[in-house]
């Protein structure tokens, strides 16, 4: 079977702050840098880029650093799912004319909305965009594999499904099962349950971006049939990171940015406010446990101070 | 006792549209003329508004509109909450740099956040600004008198709070006992507590923009002494609306711009997707229900059809 | 179109308790008195009752003083939902072995369940009793009509569904389009929408105990197709109580059980621990609530002190 | 530092079934004597047990086949809580009554109670017992610092609180530093941050029952101030079984049973309805998954088949 356009490991990149908060732009584009040198099939702005803090210049602004810094060597999606379905095509339209090359969109759940009403919404985004659209199956917005059929039906651009409501395992069986034939199907959950989302039909997913080689190495030894090695890989690399990063509150956005900064690859693991808290044995422990993973701390390369 | 800046009726202004989904100035205008004609004593900008489904162009025409509307004749507040603190910052600055005269600000609660983090929020917003801040407690992020009270002693711009969480008049009880000293409080959920929250040391409430005359009625009476008027006309005017509003989802839209069309105050009815679809029982009984409360529809001005 | 065997006003009866928690027998017998003496269609023992803080003696107590005091002359209604099916079943056979008429089934809802298991969870039931059962469909463990036909069409038993979820008029309509052929609807929400409901195809509601005569008039009216009737007296009677009942926390228990102190039907208000306090000014509004709808407080009858 | 009397690995017992439903007792006393020979320092029958699925009677029958077969050798924590004040003094009266050691108590959240009624609900429990009692902090009935030492102050027998309202290892931070002096503090989240715990003042963890041994191993290397050999033990044999148990639904009682299965604890991995459906590439995983870990299954005991 041919893959598709989108398809492996498709990080979400976090956005690097300098000390005062703005945007870095150069660490930025070297993340890019660094995760495609990894070998990363697309990159993606979204939640774990901390969007929903942005202002719409700043929206524009990681957008067009990530775009210009990818330069078309992976496809790059952009989020644009808002509280309204105006807004959501606002955001669509904004992100494909800045050179986007998928949507990826998750239904409004501000206000309690029926499935009737999230189908509205992505026939809105679909007939105003000319890109892939990516549906978002998420706890506070659940999509079911019947609706995820339904909106598939009617919106031609709708390709995809990023599925990550609970439990994760059986829930990208159950629309794999029901949906895969339309759609098709990528893990969340910060990669957590990788291999298992794979062995169920997924074709790719969509982790954080602080260890693309790793995932990128699990999802190589997959393919070629070697689940062993990708088991290992992931046993050794990724689970230890993923242990705390998903203990609750955003604590994963600090350790992802930290790990970044020990590679040299961003400058601060500034996380804008509000975000949980970071005592002192906490951050020690990150730090050992980074040192494990990352012993030697070699920049990818070179930031200017 | 002397009443404060803000106190008494403050409706939230709903939007009109045009049918074609564009913020329809001259009805706009028009709500904000109704509503000070009825002799209410401020007028707001928040939820009620649809605020959470424009973009920033948007945001900033309603508020023009609307301050340049009342020409200073009632105090204009305007909602600046944001899922971030950079964010809600911006806001605030815009709406202050429009000529708002006080600010309204919901805690960030789109990732689950401490009171700790809840306190830097509002630290930063008080911080940017020089007019008054009102606090917002509402379920999805409830704010207690003792942080109410924490935030009011660092923050010499918050004066005000509203208070939305269940169950609404112990909650008020509990907030004019323990902070009443140091803050202004006013109601919320749409009115439906309003004397049941003036009696318990609430100087206000926010309820949407259809009746203000009848709710202006029932503060005067209220103040007056007279609580058997008061409660008379509330029983007769506002609960039987109220009742229909409150029953979930966001029909509560569709309900007040239905009666203010009837009163020919805005154009449409139209509410923004996603909202909940009204089927035609229901259009029905809330047809039945504004005529039994507007026995006339006389148009409050001319709006150009 | 004749009437199924369970319709029109069924209460949920409080469970009246001596001031020191006991259960109170007799104030339990005179409450079914006085509803039936009120011309209700049938009566119920569930969430209202508080049976989620009795033990399986108290339950039974319960179950036994209802049945003998209704005697036959209307059908009685036994909750028997839990968080396991074979505690279900428990509670199901023990319901109809002390001569229940019919069982009222909650989905299990403490830890996350699937559409399927909710399935296999009634069909359990099912098959254990020989009564009729009614599905509940509640915001904590929604049906959907989808699922509701798929469990009546193999749940001989199941005859009846009560709609709780919100907004709970759209919901009883979607439920009456598509699954009332199967099922006879029952609205909920302590009867706040019922004239609504009975619009929508309902044909009956499971309100408070507090004020069945008021209910059935309601009932009658519209029966005889005097909609204006129905809600006028919906207006005078029902809606003032709801207002207050249904602002958060459980302070509908204390409410319901006032009234009918004032009635002379129950010994006193005492509402099982845990559960909103009442604070001074709420004590005094309920009761000039209740005198305004119970001017004169006759005894019903007389209870010994 | 001299230990507390409950401290260390009190694992929380999965209840065995036969295949029909029925609970199996032979079983369950194989497995606590199992945990009691790896060296565990008590055990708890709570909701790892699946008793919000018991009737009374199983109630009973499992905490004194608990009780019988540790026969005093280690304390034995028996769950009591419930959704009413005097429901759970007659559950934990009733365990005293058994010969439970401890009380665990979940504070009641089937309606939203506020601290004031929390704290009436424990004082209630307190008086009626004469054995240690643990707090449970949970995320849909969380206990602050605050509460926990209102209720330390005011109620002699409360000497423990376990944690695992989220993120888990701040808020063991948070409670160690504010009610430390006061009460022992225990984790829970399935002993998935049990280092980290331990780290932040935690004196003992709740796990499941699956690998006791292993959990102890980890304890022992922490008190003798061996931390690398503690994650490394933790790393190799917890982590790969709790990272696919935490993934939503409860999966993890299938998994934890099955690996008692496969160690000869227990006859079956019977888990009573309603319980996710575990597909078929589900089962496989978790098989090989156990395989590993448990490479050689010999029967801890002879089972009768």
């Amino acid at each position: 079977m041919s893959l598709p356009a989108l398809h492996g490991v498709v990080p979400i990149l976090v956005t690097p702050f300098h000390e005062d908060g703005r945007i870095d732009e150069e660490s930025l584009a070297n993340l890019v840098e660094f995760n495609i040198a990894a070998g990363v099939h697309g990159l993606g702005v979204a939640l774990g880029s901390e969007v929903f803090k942005f202002n719409e210049a700043e929206r524009a602004q990681v957008t067009r650093v990530v775009i210009e810094a990818a330069a078309k060597r992976v496809p790059i999606v952009i989020n644009s799912g808002a509280a309204g379905t105006d807004l959501a095509v606002f955001y669509s339209k904004a992100a494909e004319a800045a050179g986007a090359d998928m949507l990826m969109v998750i239904p409004p759940s501000f206000m309690p909305v029926s499935p009737d009403e999230i189908f509205d919404y992505y026939k809105a985004i679909d007939a105003a965009v000319g890109i892939p659209v990516i549906l978002q199956d998420v706890p506070q917005a659940p999509i079911s594999p019947g609706l995820a059929l339904k909106i598939a039906a009617e919106c031609p651009n709708v390709k995809y499904i990023k599925v990550e409501t609970l439990p994760v395992t059986s829930k990208v069986a159950a629309m794999a099962e029901q949906a895969g034939d339309r759609l098709t199907i990528f893990g969340g959950a910060g990669g957590s349950y990788f291999i298992e989302e794979l062995r169920r039909g997924a074709l790719g997913t969509m982790p954080f971006c602080s260890q693309p080689a790793d995932f990128v190495a699990v999802w190589d030894a997959f393919r070629k049939g070697d689940q062993a090695t990708a088991r290992r890989h992931f046993d050794a690399t990724i689970m230890a990171i993923n242990r705390l990063a998903v203990q609750g509150g955003d604590i994963f956005y600090f350790i992802h940015k930290q790990i970044l900064v020990r590679r040299g690859v961003i400058r601060t693991a500034v996380v804008r406010s509000p975000t949980t808290a970071i005592d002192r044995i906490t951050a020690r422990e990150i730090e050992e446990l980074i040192a494990e993973i990352v012993p030697v701390a070699t920049p990818f390369r070179q930031l200017a101070a």
